[in-house]
């Protein structure tokens, strides 16, 4: 049976609505999935949708939006609406989510309240969520997200570790790994050789390790973070646990040439989305690619 | 004509000396340079050592080395001494050297003062060097090197970062670069979204660039750290400075096939070595790869 799930076009001026279609069409994501896509009609239809191709939900009623792809605020409140209805949807249903790039500039012009997605989801779901990347085989979770280097002994407590480790778990059983072999960062250079330059592999990973590991939960690590990518590029683990923002972005945009996915995991919901924003530069003239939106709708039928 | 360069074997019961007489065995190395070898004889003839391959400085009079390879004192003495020897020689003849790897804890068995080539060279130079990396077209210079995260914000100066990105552009002209094209990488994720989380671009990385342009020295920058790392790899800049350890290492592992070399710039002599150990548990059986060591030669003669 295919299964449903919910688009949302993201900013109607930005390569969305263009991505959606192009991805709406791949016959791929037609054989295992229907979809409702929650966008501004014109922009959608102006980019090739048919009927036949999905449920459309159509957001009306909106002033006019500039001929020109920018930032703009009716493009941010149009975005923005159509994020809030599908979330909304997505938890009364249990439908995973799937959302196309939004302009952060456009939804602050609308004096949003959230500065993106995963905020919004946040508050909409009040659950933490899990910031994770899957890209092929290499299936990639993050401790800490936006914060500047200098506050990271701060915030990434044994408890943080323990947290994320363990919704990183939960989250691969869920995808089909049954023991989800996890290989875990560690912060500092060589793992700190020894204690030699920081202290947080030996008072803040190792402790978190250790009280996983009474719950039977193990994971390898930490390790240097070059012997911990290389390992899991290698097949040797399910997933990867890094510790902060760019140990993973930075590796995982070098070590693939497949498309990357974003997931929020550990809501009530899946929600997955692309890892590229709006390109104004590119949008209204078919040259996006639509690659990441398609693997990001195949992610969530898998999930 | 053949350029002279000092080779050290490094740690007798690694696989130094095997690694030496590999590279030394290759057409390319030997089209380009004539070598002077400063090792342990025994375990250098082992390996397959002749007399036409290089000029060879034999370290005599230590006491039987074990049979097993394992860190020893014994061994410690004789890589330091190689070392202490050709680092002599290389300032007084500004002659490059290569040096295979050493082992750390046979150095630390022997009472050696240093932990490591790195400082032994500081110490015997009296400058601070820059730590390099090259693989193919890719050249990567670190501002700071094996530190703990959490001291970053302390160690990360203005002027550090201005005396690291001058020795790097410096350095990359005495390699043949007219002008050369560097791309700086920022700290924080996203480069700080404009100060969102970090302030380290805005209050140190710039202000160290603008300096710098007074000199006459143009850097891009500062960028989020996978943005430069993609440039780089693209062939948009002909090198790429790092902000810490990871940051070079991690994408650098990712990027590449090809062998990476290890080179001490900012020296009175050109400094180079592959970047692995000494591989105890395949020393002496014929397995180890001279790729690296043989990169790291041929680098030297070209710097």
């Amino acid at each position: 049976m295919k299964k449903t799930l919910l688009i949302t076009a993201g900013d109607p001026l930005g390569i969305g609505p263009e991505i959606t279609v192009k991805a709406l069409k791949n016959p791929r994501v037609g054989r295992v999935c229907r979809a409702v896509v929650i966008a501004e009609p014109q922009s959608l239809y102006r980019a090739g949708f048919t009927d036949d191709l999905a449920d459309l939900i159509a957001l009306e009623n909106f002033s006019p939006l500039p001929a020109i792809p920018q930032p703009s605020a009716e493009a941010g409140r149009i975005s923005f609406q159509a994020l809030r209805l599908a979330m909304k949807w997505a938890l009364e249903r249990k439908l995973p989510l799937v959302t196309a790039p939004i302009n952060k500039q456009s939804w602050a012009l609308a004096h949003v309240p959230f500065t993106g997605h995963t905020e919004a989801l946040r508050a909409a779901t009040k659950k933490e969520g899990l910031m994770m990347f899957i890209s092929g085989a290499l299936h990639c979770a993050l401790v800490t997200e936006h914060f500047a280097m200098a506050d990271l002994p701060k915030i990434l407590t044994k408890n943080l570790i323990a947290l994320r480790a363990k919704s990183f778990y939960q989250t691969l059983q869920k995808m089909g790994f049954k023991k989800p072999r996890i290989v875990v960062c560690a912060l500092n250079p060589h793992a700190s050789d020894n204690g030699q330059f920081g202290k947080e592999e030996k008072c803040r990973i190792q402790p978190a390790l250790r009280a996983l590991q009474k719950e039977g939960i193990f994971m390898e690590g930490p390790l240097p973070c070059d012997s911990a990518w290389a390992a899991h590029r290698q097949g040797k683990y399910d997933g990867i646990l890094c510790m902060y923002h760019d140990q993973a972005l930075l590796p995982l945009k070098l070590a693939t040439r497949e498309p990357i996915v974003h997931i929020t995991a550990g809501l009530p919901f899946v929600r997955t989305s692309p890892t590229h924003g709006t390109a104004f530069d590119i949008a209204g003239k078919n040259k996006a690619d639509p690659s990441s939106m398609i693997a990001a709708i195949l992610t969530a039928v898998r999930s």
